[in-house]
């Protein structure tokens, strides 16, 4: 099959195309690398079946030329920081939800019809039932990122039922794993690097998060992919287990062999709009047969691992 | 107080500014008048504290002077127009979330931090549940309407985090009364006045509806901003009963003394994106105080008699 990835270029897009190229597809790939790393798709470019095409979602002449003829559509491009949104309150709804409707405006110019979405358990906001289901009760957004992925989210739906799309939306946890190049692993190593006494968590440090493990993650996209046959299809991705800040900071600390001064800014968020308890209920992608392979923990040191084999992540301009 | 209405030269809400200059506010209506009607803001004109501006809300300059020194936002401004939406898919999201966009960036630039936002019971998809509350679970969009409206409730909630603003967010059924130039009645008695032997009917005619009485919305949206005292508050608006499409026809029939065949489309929905069966559940603006003073059979009435005194209105370009 011929298939467009937007975003393909990232950390988790770079590895959607190395795991599709395995399956034989024939991939295009759309990014302006903004975040992502040409470096990432370095064994990718060897194939013959992969196509890199640099463009910018906003750029519909282009984005519609680069999409011709392709069957399936992964959108993962995105604006993915939480946590900056308040700065730049223009670019979640820029680069997430007109991005968004770029595609779907591309995929409808050419008879593309069937899409999966990269959406977030960020937008649950707060919610009150954990682990949070896909149906839990009608969310209100407590972020900008969050909004903007609902917004897509919206739409994606509305094309479905109105242009008669088949469509995967993903609502991941934090992804963890090769080429991780963003999160709070990374700030916190790359703060130790800098000084090795002192720690500065935001928060009180006792934030439940959840992580998932990005080979795991791309088994369980392309799994939904091939059993799941509704018009809309929405699936939580996580692991069954949730972790507290502290705890990654422990792994951390203990994997460099330092012992730093922690230093806790206080408060249950971290920032405003940060969700201080994220676990998403995955009942449904593990009833068509998928589990995870890493733990949390395990995913915390194969990211160090990863850091530490490649430290020119961390001077990215990020 | 000085409050700002968007939409203001439109059916809702050149009510909410005869209402609100009945309390003594001072007001400025922003209006495109690409569905506002200047006739609706007569009466409202002649009032001291009354103010007109023709603008648009793409036009974030002349939004932001015009908002200047506001201390309330009714954003009711909105491509209402649920049905053709597929037609050309950009007008919802350029004029229903990019415009909220800016209406949001217009008030945080002047520092306003109070704000109303008509969104709408089509916001629920086809829910399981009815009456549905408005924390039913996690919605699909069948709609672009709908996820254009999603995305502009997602995008208020998180400004009010993280902006600290007070909002308020009320999804309408339909709304009938006086200065009403859209929907099924409006078709209906249009249609009938150029074949009064035959009616068209999209769909199968039971269809399931609710509708509210203008006024009454009027009075529900302000009993709520009096008392509701959330960071985030979202109420239903609607009555707590419903109608089919077909005892519609049959008080518009009997009222135009008319016995037109009806020419059913067929299927359960009258239009792609159609929602069956929208019905309400009105406990928690209830709770507060508020009642409805018409049935819904009454509202109709009540509309038949405003079109019957104001042909003009059918003759709108619409």
């Amino acid at each position: 099959m011929k298939i467009f990835v937007t975003g393909g270029a990232g950390f988790i897009g770079s590895h959607l195309v190395d795991r599709l190229l395995q399956d034989d597809h024939e991939l295009i790939v759309f990014d302006n690398l903004s975040t992502g790393q040409e470096r990432f798709l370095e064994g990718a470019s060897r194939h013959k079946h992969f196509r890199m095409i640099r463009g910018d979602l906003l750029d519909t002449a282009r984005l519609k030329q680069a999409m011709s003829g392709c069957e399936f559509v992964f959108h993962l491009a995105a604006n993915a920081d939480v946590r900056f949104g308040l700065g730049h309150p223009y670019k979640d709804l820029e680069q997430n939800t007109i991005a968004t409707f770029n595609v779907l405006e591309a995929m409808r110019a050419d008879g593309i019809r069937k899409m999966a979405f990269a959406s977030t358990g960020s937008i649950y906001g707060e919610p009150e039932k954990f682990p949070t289901p896909e149906t839990d009760s009608f969310p209100i957004q407590t972020s900008l990122y969050g909004a903007s992925k609902l917004a897509g989210e919206g739409l994606i739906e509305a094309y479905s039922e109105g242009f008669d799309f088949q469509s995967y939306i993903f609502r991941f946890v934090s992804i963890l794993g090769e080429r991780y190049t963003h999160g709070h692993i990374f700030d916190f190593v790359k703060s130790l690097r800098s000084n090795p006494l002192k720690l500065r968590v935001l928060g009180d440090g006792h934030q439940k998060k959840s992580y998932l493990y990005v080979k795991d993650c791309m088994e369980a996209m392309l799994l939904a992919v091939d059993k799941a046959k509704d018009k809309v299809n929405i699936f939580n991705l996580g692991t069954d287990e949730y972790c507290e800040v502290n705890h990654s900071i422990e792994l951390i600390t203990k994997y460099l062999g330092l012992q730093p001064e922690l230093e806790y800014t206080g408060g249950v968020r971290g920032w405003v709009g940060d969700s201080p308890f994220i676990f998403l209920d995955c009942q449904k992608i593990r009833k068509i047969g998928w589990r995870p392979t890493l733990s949390i923990s395990e995913g915390i040191i194969k990211t160090l691992d990863y850091l530490k084999s490649n430290p020119w992540v961390l001077n990215m301009r990020n």
